[in-house]
């Protein structure tokens, strides 16, 4: 028996068509810890680690742990029919799940459950070199800026400062932040000065989670996945594992 | 003679732009009845049965009964270019259809009038087991909802409550009204119990008329035509008919 | 040595995308008068004749008068970077011109000189027969309207009115400007009573300066050049010329 009520449609809402950016179906693991999903996209470059706690939720009610597979494509469609700030309740029934949207009258999508290969995927314990808190927006603002040039991404951690960087042909583009002169940049953590790249074509789908939380951190080392953490407390917690772009000279 | 005058600007141009879902050309009748339209789809799946009164237009003169062909594709690129509040003046000048907008100066569209083949086309009569009236909005609404999972909706009249519904691979979406906890279902008419389906396709076209009048009139019966009616007093009348999807099992 | 400040990031963003409309890459002036610059569009149809004073900076400083040239389709992209108010500096580093865009943080683009083949480009000294000076915006309606039948407008300066006119298949379109009725017409100077048609694919890039001055000045004679000026006062001037199209009988 699974049943949960979300007044925050805008934040369920969301959190799915984020998933989608990565994957198109997806096996979701819902406990008493939440709603839980871990998943590759398909061509293996990046990870969602995805949780929705049960405190997102105005009633939530689960008897025991369960797995079920899911089309996420649908799921976007079915939501992408929520406008406004109608209630959502999302349920269990037989081998479906209901989604209901509460309106001044009643409406019922039922998407069927699918039976989806368990890749049995294991979120990497990664260490870095390098743990910068940041504004959401100034990643986005900085993937975008970079992406004018280049198709990559370069980030630095100086003891003192973060840059980011683009390149392209005989142009770049440089984001500098210094903790001292913007509030852009929240907290920086350098174990040891780090530089590494990474695709600005993932990066563009992950930044999405910008409207979810307002601060994010990056956690990265050279020729190294960053990890990339977004938290909006008592809410949802999203990480994404990215591969690095090797430098070959 | 002919000389009408519009102030209501936005009507004329939505009456024009909904005319042309369905055709690119027709065949108005300009009599002291108003502007009449009756017209049938290339592919003779759905009829408009368009009326627009006398009493919508702020001045309306016609000496004798007209019938003019026009097209109707390039009437909608003219209106287009009213932008705002804009008055318009039509009125038939040799074989021209004359369209002025009055705003701080003077613009005149001249357009031919086109010599088209008379269809004749009657109004059939029908006669219906279930008379569905609701706000426009919902019927928008459940279009639009079907039209995620499936490419055809099916109505539902019961005695007490009426629903929607679309079917996809294994799922699908419900949508129900019940006249004694919603006001979206404004009236209820059912001699017999009838389900019937229609195309999504066409159905997206004619809920354009949403934007013309607050509720709308559903008639339909089993495995025969949908007559989908919109009324705004005073202003216009806008029939559809569209034939049924008949299932074959 | 140069260097010009601009919080105003608005027109320069606006005056590039104009530039941009005829010309992908271009070589700027820039001297103590202010950043100039005279492009031909690769089909030799239209040149722009570009003029951004001193004034419109904040800051302006040059040591002596130089030739740059640069991609405006890369400026451009770097300039859709600016979302608001953010002040911009730009510089010239080497053979770079840096593109700083200061808000809470510091972006730096730098992008390179290009070594492009001077055409050594003269404005051509043209007298004509009717100067008309017209609310921006009034152009630019009319050239739509005359777009929506036709791929050409032709101008017809009387003494007393002025009237734009566009002809399809049996369709037109007339705009008629009567100084006495109407504002939009500022000035009407008619030393011949005269007729030329112009494209409208041109026209249609030209009148995205209307965003950057109020008022516009049309000066043409009968199969004659038109020269189109706007001016916007201590910013900026733009004039246009545009070959006409002579009509062959």
């Amino acid at each position: 028996m699974f049943k949960a009520v979300i007044d925050n449609s805008k934040l369920f809402k969301d959190s799915i068509n984020l998933i989608n950016e990565l994957v198109g179906e997806g096996i979701f693991e819902i406990s008493t810890d939440g709603i839980k999903l871990v998943a590759m996209d398909p061509a293996s470059v990046a990870m969602i680690v995805f949780h929705l706690l049960p405190s997102a939720f105005s009633t939530y009610t689960v008897d025991e742990s369960k797995k079920i597979g899911l089309s996420i494509d649908k799921l976007k469609d079915v939501l992408r029919r929520v406008t406004g700030t109608e209630r959502i309740i999302i349920s269990l029934v037989d081998a479906n799940l209901l989604v209901e949207i509460q309106d001044t009258y009643h409406r019922k999508f039922s998407l069927p459950l699918l039976d989806l290969d368990p890749q049995d995927l294991r979120v990497p314990a990664l260490e870095f070199n390098a743990v910068v808190e940041l504004k959401s927006d100034v990643l986005k603002n900085g993937v975008e800026d970079a992406g004018v040039l280049s198709d990559s991404i370069i980030l630095h951690a100086f003891p003192e400062k973060f840059v980011m960087s683009g390149r392209g042909d005989n142009s770049d583009v440089t984001i500098e932040l210094d903790p001292t002169t913007s509030d852009a940049l929240v907290n920086l953590d350098v174990k040891e000065e780090s530089s590494a790249k990474y695709s600005i074509e993932y990066l563009n789908k992950m930044i999405k989670a910008s409207k979810l939380a307002e601060n994010l951190t990056l956690n990265f080392k050279k020729d190294y996945p960053l990890r990339l953490d977004y938290t909006s407390v008592n809410q949802l917690k999203v990480s994404f594992i990215l591969a690095p772009r090797v430098e070959t000279d």
